[in-house]
Order: structure tokens, then C-alpha cells, then sequence
């Protein structure tokens, strides 16, 4: 089954212990696709100014993953610059070019308007609102958001929540958006108000997936070298989302090993500056990453006589 | 088997964001014990001063503590005060009274000198070193330690680690110690200085068990409550070490289960002040927090075809 992603394709600029890049591919959109290629067909909805290299989506559009969607307008390409210091679980942003960015209004393909998976990246509310009116009854619809979105569209945000199937976020934007401290509180204020699911990302130390009834918790890889943290988030939700297009299989069981793909393509995502690793691995490299995920937590519960 | 605790015995002072406690009875020895003794026999080695409220301590004798090597010196009993603020993941110390802890030398009991399982809990790397010459070959060793003596006892800690088996560290004392960010190497760096497992806890955030071929991770139980989290790392050490000396059992899928029930017991500490929630448990609450865990992070690794 097709998974629709509509979000970000920026160029990054990025600082990290370990090096630096300019100018390279990134964006959530991006790091989303490049992740859920592996597993399944990708349809992608974004904007790039007229200065953006588009060969460099070549490895993207060669794994299959559709770029009907990208529209190309007059202008500068979103551009991002940041640094990491030591501690790589939070990004210092230098700059945020918006360019055409700033006026994307998106628009789905007729063709794209039926896949049963639907990402909205981190996007303005009202824009993940308007991709909504555009798709037709999809199987399932994740959005991400971002405390900027908290803050200054939190209204369209709570409708947005009355119409998606799941969310991710991560801590600090659970604890900002339901006001509590708490994350298992911070979920359930969360599912409240209308998603099944909440899968609440811890960065380095894991994520949660929260329903009604259950927790699921993946820990992040425990890797000797992150070489550069940006993009881990959306490439956790390319390998999520396309595991479950993949089989398309929405059972609790499935979300465990959906969640599990993608912690595995989160922690391909850090070893690489931009989608250099992700485009580098194969099927092999993330079934022995997923095996290696059951070991690092598996134990018997039963206690021996 | 019998466990030997070598430790402080305190009374502490605590205010959390839900409320406060005065001079209630804490320190290492004591969190430790309590956990411990729900699995097997535990022998206690301390000091307390002439104001100590040893009827306090009821609640471990009657569960089985041996308390025939906690001292009664002439002066203070060691007192710390500290607050949580809502991060309930680090206190800030508003006093620490050392009273007689500071004169301590710890004199093990004849009758507790063969004990199979020993823990060092974080004292002075001089006389946890002292304690190892007092005692007649146990199976299993573990030690912990904190930032005061990596900074001022450095080489006696070199010293203590090529005696011990297993460290148990907090990930911010696992980076001071090794002078790593990365805790993957951070471990291999202490694993290379002679003990063949380290456990490193990061709070509300899990914690690692390294060996040389294995790395294990238990997540923090997810509770909508974190009362107190004093002495949640010493009632982990305690279910740790009690679940190994209860089996007496050291194997890798031993060990894994130990550092599921050292979470549980960590996770029922931070339920209420003090030893509180420790006492008032029973077998039952413990297997049943034991099978949560494993709810927790089950998934099946294998791919559907």
C-alpha cells in the first residue's frame, strides 16, 4: 500500500562534533521517504525554490518514490542551518530561510489522493487541515508538529487532532502542547482529544507509543558514533509509517514491529550526514537492526520455581 | 544466598513538587535493603549516630535484614535535605551533614563475612576497597559510586574496578568517569578496567546492562506519579543484586531478569517518601510489575512474508 508524505525538502547546513556538510538534502518529507522507500511506495507533496539541485532527489525518485508532487517555484529553497555540540539530542538552529516554504500551499495530485497512508510532517496546522480535505478516506493518517505550531496555531491544532488516526511528537512538545509534566498524563490528554495512537519520541533515550489500553517502548539503538541527529524524527516516522503500508496491517502487534522499523531507520538516519546512510542500506541491513532491537530488550518474565 | 550491603544509613529530608517529608529514614544501605529483602536474606553493614530512630528499622528487621553490622557511634547521624522541582530527574542537595558517617570505617561482621553477593554502595572507594579485604571470596561483587569520588578518589576507584564484577553508575557519572559522551564507549572503557558487567542508569529514562558481547536495556516503568525519586537507584541495585542472589543464578538471561526486577524495585520507590511504598509491597505486586515490563516492550522481530 502507498504512503502520501506532504512536508518539507530543504537544503541543511549542518554543524555537528564530527564534521560539517552545506547545503545538503534534507527536510522532513525527505528523511521520511528515504526511510519508508525501503519498506513500501512513497508519494511525495512538497515545494523547492528554482534553485534547488533536483538530481539529488535521483536516489529518492530511483527507490520508488513518487515526485508528481513536488512542485517548483520561483524563489529560494527552505534552508536550514544548525549546529550540535557534545550533547547531540538538541539541535542550536543558526538560520531558517523559509523561501517558497513560506507560501506553500499544497496541493495532492489526483493520483495521490487515495493512498491509504497519510503523513503530514510538520507543516503548518492549516496546511495539514487542507491536505486532509484533499485525500479520500485514507486507512490511516499520522501527523507530526513542533512547539512553533503549539504556540502560535494551537487551535487549528486541536481540530487537526479530532482528524488524525495517530500522532508523534516529541517530549518537550507533549509537555508543551497538554500542559502536564507527565508524559503517560501528557498521552492520555492527548488520545482525549481524538487520535488512537500517540507515539511520544524521546530522542537518544527511545519512544513511547501510547493507546488507551497499552504502552509499547522502544529504546533509541545504542550506537557508538551519532554523527549527525538530524532527521532521526521523520526517518522514525518513514520506517513507522511504511512498515505498516508495507503489510498493511494496523493490529497492535503490527504497530510494536512498526514502531521497532522505525527506531531502526531513526538510527541509520544518525550515522550520515542527510539521507547519505538511509540510501546506502538494504533490507538486510534493517532486518539484522530489528533483530538486534529484540535482543537488546528481551528477557523471560517468568520467574524460575 | 545472602547479600551483603555496605552503605549509608540516613535520615533524609525531602520536598518534591507533591509534597514534603522530614527526617524520615533513607541513605543507601537502607533503600537498598528494603528492595532487597523481598527476594533473599540481606546482611547490613553502616554507621548511624545516638539520634537515630532505630525503631524505624523495624520494618527491615522484620523482612529479614540482619542489622548486627549497623553501628551505633557517639554524634550526628548523616542527613541530607534535597528538593525536586518538577524535572524529577535530578535533586538539587540543599545540605549534607555527614555526622558520624564521616568517621566510618566499616567492620564486617564475622558472621557476614561469607556472604556470596556483595554490594558496595557509594561510599568512599577507600573503604569499599577495605570491605573486599574483609570478606572471604563472594561470587558476585557491585559497586556503585557517584561524581564526588570520581573527582576527588580517582585512582582508588581505578583501583576498586579491577576488584569488582559489576559498577552500577548514573550516565552522567559513566561520562565523568571515562571522559566519554557516548555511553557505548563510555562502558567498553570501564568494561576494559576489569569489571564484566556495567549498568548504566539514566533515571526516568532506563537504564544499560554492557557486558562484552551484549548490551541489555530495561526502560523506566512509565508512571503517572513520581512521588519521590530518592534512592530510586539503591532500590534498583537492591532488586538487581536480590533477584541474582535469590537464583543465585549469573547466567546472561539471569542477569537480564535482575535488571527487570531492579526496575521494578526502583519503580515502586519513587511511588511514595522514604521506603514507604517498599514495605508495603508483596511478591504479587512485584512479579505483576515484572510482566508489565515485558508488555512494555515486547514485539514480535520476525517480518510477516
Amino acid at each position: 500500500m502507498t504512503v502520501l508524505v506532504v512536508g518539507s525538502v530543504a537544503l541543511d547546513s549542518v554543524e555537528t562534533p564530527f564534521g560539517r556538510a552545506d547545503d545538503v538534502i534534507g527536510g522532513s518529507a525527505t528523511f521520511f521517504s528515504a526511510a519508508a522507500s525501503h519498506l513500501t511506495k512513497v508519494q511525495l507533496v512538497g515545494v523547492v525554490g528554482d534553485d534547488y539541485p533536483l538530481d539529488r532527489l535521483d536516489a529518492l525518485a530511483s527507490r520508488g518514490v513518487d515526485l508528481a508532487g513536488l512542485e517548483r517555484a520561483d524563489g529560494e529553497s527552505f534552508r536550514w542551518r544548525g549546529r550540535y555540540r557534545h550533547d547531540l539530542n538538541s539541535a542550536e538552529t543558526l538560520e531558517t530561510r523559509l523561501g517558497v516554504f513560506s507560501h506553500f500551499r499544497p496541493k495532492i495530485p489526483e493520483a495521490f489522493r487515495r493512498a491509504p497512508f497519510v503523513f503530514l510532517a510538520n507543516i503548518d496546522p492549516r496546511l495539514q487541515l487542507e491536505v486532509l480535505r484533499q485525500v479520500d478516506r485514507p486507512k490511516l493518517v499520522a501527523c507530526d508538529t513542533m512547539n512553533f505550531w503549539i504556540e502560535s496555531r494551537r487551535s487549528d491544532l486541536l481540530t487537526l487532532l479530532e482528524q488524525v488516526d495517530l500522532v508523534t511528537l516529541n517530549d518537550a512538545e507533549a509537555r508543551q502542547l497538554t500542559e502536564s509534566a507527565n508524559l503517560v498524563k501528557a498521552a492520555r490528554w492527548i488520545l482525549d482529544r481524538g487520535p488512537t495512537h500517540v507515539i511520544i519520541k524521546k530522542g537518544e533515550h527511545g519512544a513511547f507509543m501510547f493507546t488507551r489500553d497499552s504502552v509499547f517502548f522502544a529504546p533509541a539503538y545504542p550506537l557508538e558514533d551519532v554523527f549527525d541527529p538530524t532527521g532521526a524524527g521523520d526517518s522514525f516516522a518513514g520506517g513507522f509509517i511504511g512498515y505498516l503500508a508495507r503489510t498493511g496491517d494496523v493490529s497492535e502487534a503490527s504497530m510494536r514491529r512498526a514502531v521497532i522499523f522505525g527506531s531502526a531507520m531513526g538510527s541509520f538516519a544518525v550515522e550520515r550526514f542527510s539521507i547519505g546512510r538511509l540510501t546506502e542500506i538494504g533490507m538486510d541491513d534493517i532486518t539484522n537492526r530489528v533483530r538486534a532491537f529484540h535482543r537488546l530488550v528481551s528477557f523471560e518474565a517468568e520467574l524460575p520455581p
